[in-house]
């Protein structure tokens, strides 16, 4: 559990939220200390408050996708330049981004090393010695690590030069089992997004324009934040053989015929700290969906002067009888007045704050307090840990159908180029629209809107025309202003 | 967990162990699929079956290092030059050691960056910035990174160029305070290595040329490995106000002066791994202590042609009974010979392994092997669960125990020198003897005999002169030849 959060801040207040969303979320990344800036341009510190909530998201990711038949392992950061330049549209996406290490060791090293900003190059190297026959298939493995790409304009969880990730790779004997992981890993980001975080996601294929540097198909999971932008939280991508061929990975089929392997990668990161913010945030601070808050539950005794020998040792006995039925829960015990420890804990998003005072003793019941509602009831002793499970349940429902709600309330479709770009005035979510598949046609709408093409939820082919060129619609597509 | 073992290896037969403890280590490393030679000079790869002991490792560690109060975080893996040198010492120590970025992003860096070789410079920096009062005090922060030192001379999992550990880094307002940290986590180690790897080792303090570069005092677990060569299996640092000075950590003490804070940073790597493989294995290759092993137990199906039928059910219903209980289990069902199973799993070292055939299946019995002993006996199905857990629980205590006596019987004391160059003929293990604490003469006995000091478990003087020089012994120290 991250200790407990002290008094000294950078920001002393947070710009509310309908004043300025942006200056308000990295206020709030600062106040409640989550992230600070450090002296390396683009990185970024995560701190102990933030780090527990990673901590969280990594157990639910990790638990799924060892149930779902992977593994993990480790491979090097470093990647010698030579393999990097191997999957031609790979090296070309990546090359203007990448760090290179050129001495080591008092040395000038003869070949300068690329710190991973993705890892196929390295992995599909061992790979190509680890397989022989299809009996060595499927490899199934995933790796948490730190990548690094050099960004020009980087923003707190959502875009750092360096970041955390899990990053998936997988070898198939055929092409429809490489789409059949790369979907079912897109159902896995989707549930944990869902269920863990309580962001809806869609679900869909991106444009080619959009797709991995190397893949033939991407997936994306896309959110929509509380400005009405959206946030790609996740991408699954079917790699064809496009690495196989690159870096050799061959196997000999049941036929006995030599083949290259079917390629799948994917990953998320802690870019989802920075979606959960913004999906749940208000004014006041963080809102947390129990499943992803470090603390569940925080006690405040009131009381006067003396509420250490009056209340202190029922608040105790309530921490102990939450723990114990697994609940995350802290016991703010300092010395300070009970409103301003409200306010820490509203800013920190803590689902439930129980405030026991003298005359909740003698009723023998606590007054709970609900981040997400703002609810407060009083509760009995008698039974509290089962309740506060239950209200922990109803919390994290709730903000799942809240958001639901709010992406249901920002997403519109357009008939019409012109009815498109007045829904595109500001930041009005997502605006569903046909497509003709043309690459100009998404680059210019991209000109006149911002908008681009997050995902296309389905293979369906509309009828109509695109939206915007009066061709045959290929697709219909998931438009939005997007981080 | 892992996948299960391919055929495919590099290395067929493993180098017997009493023949050379080297190359043995080396194909064990290979032909157990723990690790793989990478593309990138010094750098391992990880495989599963190795990473997954690593996550056992981890998960032990991390919930003693919450347990004590400590949290985790996460800080930049490059650090400006700038920084690493503003410790005098500590840069001295560091720097023929680095890695250094000098182009990034399409540009050569104003100011090269430092891989980390580990993170004083940078943690201290954040931390100058986060603390102001006694009252932020202590920070008690943890973190699971990768880190880079350039090695001349690699080995597996023992000494890459890049590893992955834990590193924390605490700073406190008392030298005492600080002291009993660094104490605490080598304990903490300490019941790590003795519970979880049934890894005996000697606690102690280092002596000045042996410690942390830029440290005050260095203490350290030091353990031996079946060639009786000691290994040195984590360290713990109390820094003194080295570093709050060279980066400015300062707090208003409880009195309103302004002090520097005291520091702590301790870390164990990947080398555990390589530590648990030396101090089990054996010819047949790995034997894991089952707190540490992937797979506690391996269910090999005996039987005829028509095993599928006959003895399959039998044996998932066992599967399922051990996985309920917490086991962790995995069936053999490849269609290979029992006896080409049995020595790949006792290459892989899994604790016990269960047959079950047509006539166990008829007594309602499995039989089961010990991979420590080699014991076979009979057990009921009934109960069966239960009696496994016994059995892993006598076989961890077993293998702790084993690797005491091996410590204790390769563990004597020099009076003389003469006797003392005379034991440290080959690889004999401990040998412990008085000390003057002169630097010279340490260096002279290294050069003389190849040992080196390992620590010192007492701080308490021993009587009678230094067994090199007769100057009189200012401590009593455990000398090895080392890894």
């Amino acid at each position: 559990m991250p200790n407990k959060p002290t008094k000294e801040t950078f920001v002393t207040e947070i710009t509310p939220r309908s004043e300025d969303f942006s200056r308000w979320y990295l206020d709030l990344v600062r106040r409640a200390e989550l992230a600070d800036y450090s002296p390396v341009k683009g990185c970024m510190v995560i701190r102990p408050y933030g780090y527990a909530m990673w901590e969280l998201i990594q157990q639910a990711l990790d638990a799924r996708i060892k149930a779902t038949g992977h593994v993990n392992a480790y491979f090097p950061l470093f990647i010698p330049n030579s393999l990097l330049t191997k999957e031609a549209e790979h090296v070309e996406g990546f090359s203007p981004q990448v760090a290179y290490v050129t001495h080591a060791g008092g040395e000038e090293l003869e070949e300068k090393l690329v710190v991973r900003p993705t890892s196929e190059a390295i992995i599909g190297t061992m790979y190509a010695n680890w397989v022989q026959s299809w009996r060595d298939l499927p490899i199934l493995i995933n790796q948490w690590a730190n990548v690094v790409r050099w960004e020009k304009k980087t923003y707190p969880f959502l875009r750092t030069t360096e970041f955390l990730w899990q990053e998936g790779h997988t070898a198939h004997e055929t092409e429809d089992e490489a789409e059949a992981e790369t979907l079912k890993i897109l159902d896995l980001y989707a549930d944990v997004c869902e269920s863990v975080l309580a962001m809806p996601v869609v679900k869909g294929r991106k444009t080619e324009s959009e797709k991995f540097a190397g893949a033939l198909r991407t997936y994306s999971i896309e959110a929509l934040m509380g400005d009405g932008r959206a946030l790609q939280a996740g991408t699954s991508h079917n790699l064809g053989q496009n690495f196989a061929k690159a870096f050799d990975i061959k196997f000999q089929a049941r036929d006995k015929s030599v083949q290259h392997v079917w390629g799948t990668s994917w990953g998320v990161t802690t870019r989802l700290v920075g979606g959960l913010i913004m999906t749940h945030g208000d004014d006041s601070g963080l809102v947390l969906p129990p499943n992803v808050a470090p603390y569940q539950v925080v006690i405040v005794p009131i009381g006067r002067e003396n509420w250490r020998e009056t209340v202190l040792p029922k608040a105790l006995e309530i921490q102990r009888a939450l723990a114990g039925a697994g609940v995350r829960v802290t016991l703010d015990e300092r010395d300070e007045r009970p409103g301003w420890k409200f306010a820490e804990w509203e800013l920190r998003g803590v689902p439930l704050r129980l405030e026991i005072g003298p005359k909740d003793i003698e009723k023998s019941a606590v007054l709970v307090a609900r981040r997400d509602t703002r609810e407060k009831q009083s509760l009995a002793m008698d039974g509290l840990p089962q309740r506060i499970l239950q209200l922990l349940e109803e919390a994290q429902a709730n903000l799942l159908q809240r958001a639901r709600q709010f992406r249901e309330e920002h997403t519109q479709r357009a008939g019409s180029y012109a009815e498109f770009r007045e829904m595109m005035e500001g930041r009005p979510g997502f605006v569903i629209a046909p497509w003709c598949g043309a690459a100009d046609c998404e680059a210019r709408i991209k000109t006149d809107t911002q908008a681009t093409i997050r995902n296309m939820p389905t293979a369906n082919v509309p009828p109509g025309s695109c939206v915007r060129c009066d061709n045959p619609a290929k697709a219909e597509a998931w438009f939005a202003k997007a981080y």
